[in-house]
């Protein structure tokens, strides 16, 4: 675990993405309707994303836990895709942006979990970082 | 979260695969002669990797908790990919493929964690399920 | 922690009752038509009572790790009361009370920490048991 | 999760107390004469509280992880009730409100465990904010 | 992780030992008058204690998770010498010498943090199987 | 859990030691040539190390919530000896010497854990603290 005792604290962002991609018209107004049988699935997998994103120091050996002061989960359908947006905030020595990752990917495997009785093709499609800003380097990939 | 308790336990087996793009060869390099700043990538994930199938039913929210009997996690390089394939086995009332999953998403997050100081250009590509076995339907995809 | 190695599986339930007392049927109203600023009461505080059920033995000392095969959440509204029943099964030798209650207190605590912005007199009252069956004694009370 | 990266810090605290009712007077003096099997229910259930305090952000989707610097459980026998009082100091950005609100009940919910084998009647009564201070609005409640 | 599918269930017991050596009689009186004023030595480390054995396949990678049936901690002042014996039982293919060696160090830390502030020269010496039986080949320490 | 509301943050630095004994030089020659059967010794350890560190308050009731900003794990073998060193760094109120012992003791487990299938006579020995500094009272043991 890198040293970050002589750093100091700025305000970091990060927004990442994980793509579900399904098969079927029919899953996605089964989400949109709330008809999943396990339950809501943006609501449940929201907060599945939102003890991610705190708990990530917890499953990855070299993230330093850090005060998480923002967290966003927002969800999109393009077609047959779902995608998800986690955005984390924190004012700390270290970005967030694997925090955001772990979070995503959470939401989308919790997303997956309650889908997969009613479509067997779904799949889990790139787990990416939007944008990251606050730290050495600024980044922002353009939106595809 | 689903009611199992009329299930028999049988031996259920999954394999999950995810990917990580990395954008050149020397951080294949870097992996392969252990020279990453942060330590062994392989060794460290893998390890990351076996908390993370022990602990999917702390993540994700429909998830019963079972016991894990075996977890395999391997690393394939080909081109600037990193293949990450992770095997979990089970004897129990329901299948391990979202543990399967959520172990290699988590592997796949410590390696970008490890690799992004020096490979800005690293990406998480696919979370799938490759086979899983016991339960109702056997699945496996053709490898690609 | 009592020893239970020679005790026998078989079939446990239990059911809990925990109730949230608002102040005004505005909140009641908020969270019907799901319109609370921090989400949806009833999807978000089912989600952290999964994982409270599923964490029991992690709280309270003495409670066996045991394998939940079931746990549904439901709310239930009388006036200005929610009243959150948690139901467990498992098949295992210890019943599944605590899990249950332990459950429910934390969906009520999820309840009213999203609540509490907009209705400042909100309490918790009673966490109790309502039925249990399976093990020595079966229980069941009237419901009030 | 809301935004509190534009907050300051201050010394915040909270009280809050949860009532455990038993049904006979030998129950209580079980608990005080530290005759009760599973041990010294006072010490264990307040151990098990001041592990709750630090793990409320694991429990409740909204809450912030913060940086809990003092906890103290507090138990007085009023008749055949056991008030159990947690009191929670942070200097940060939120309040600790539902720390100690979730402490309480997982000290309520340790005793419960403990004494029922020995008394089928014990309940949970009430889970209550007593005092907090250091936010907005400071709050008082009566003693009753 | 080793493939246990293939084992069959058995009774596994074990009992492993923790030693803190203190250095001077004040502080064994402290423990045994319950005079140390972060609380009752014996009944907040075996809490720890109790909890650590059931998360022992959290903190140990290869560690199975696996049904902790039973848990005892034992405390033995012998002159300037806290003891420490934690025996742990399970029905499972596997034995449980890791979980009463994980919980015995658990317990001695936390004797440790306890009783520091007033014993500067406290130590932990060995933390060692004292006995096992159940699997492939007993064990048992003659006690020294 | 005392309270530290009106302490000030310094830098907080603690080096603790474990020490696991083998009973054999092939044991020494299989971990440094990275042939034990369960995968390479010490980036595993090291690995659970790192998370053992994070995860000391969860373990430890009386541990304060402290943001760890540097961790390392060293190892140095002398004769049958494996040293594992441990240094923990925190800008906090509050020590790390309990952080550096936790991750310490858990690096030693695993260490057990993946050799004990090839060396019955393996033990652990001694966890203690080497050094510490940023409190009230600098503390340096003379290296043995």
């Amino acid at each position: 675990m890198i040293n970050i005792t002589h750093k100091s604290s700025t305000l970091r962002k990060a927004i990442a993405q994980a793509t579900v991609r399904v098969s079927s018209q029919a899953t996605i107004d089964a989400v949109v309707n709330k008809q999943v049988a396990k339950g809501d699935v943006f609501e449940m997998a929201k907060t599945a994303g939102l003890f991610a994103a705190k708990r990530t120091a917890d499953m990855i050996p070299d993230c330093h836990p850090l005060p998480i002061e923002f967290t966003a989960v927002r969800f999109e359908i393009q077609g047959l895709e779902i995608h998800i947006q986690v955005e984390v905030h924190t004012i700390y020595k270290t970005g967030v942006e694997v925090e955001a990752m772990h979070a995503a990917s959470v939401v989308a495997l919790t997303a997956y979990d309650m889908l997969k009785p009613i479509d067997k093709g779904i799949e889990i499609h790139q787990i990416k970082l939007l944008q990251k800003s606050g730290g050495k380097s600024d980044f922002r990939e353009t939106f595809d």
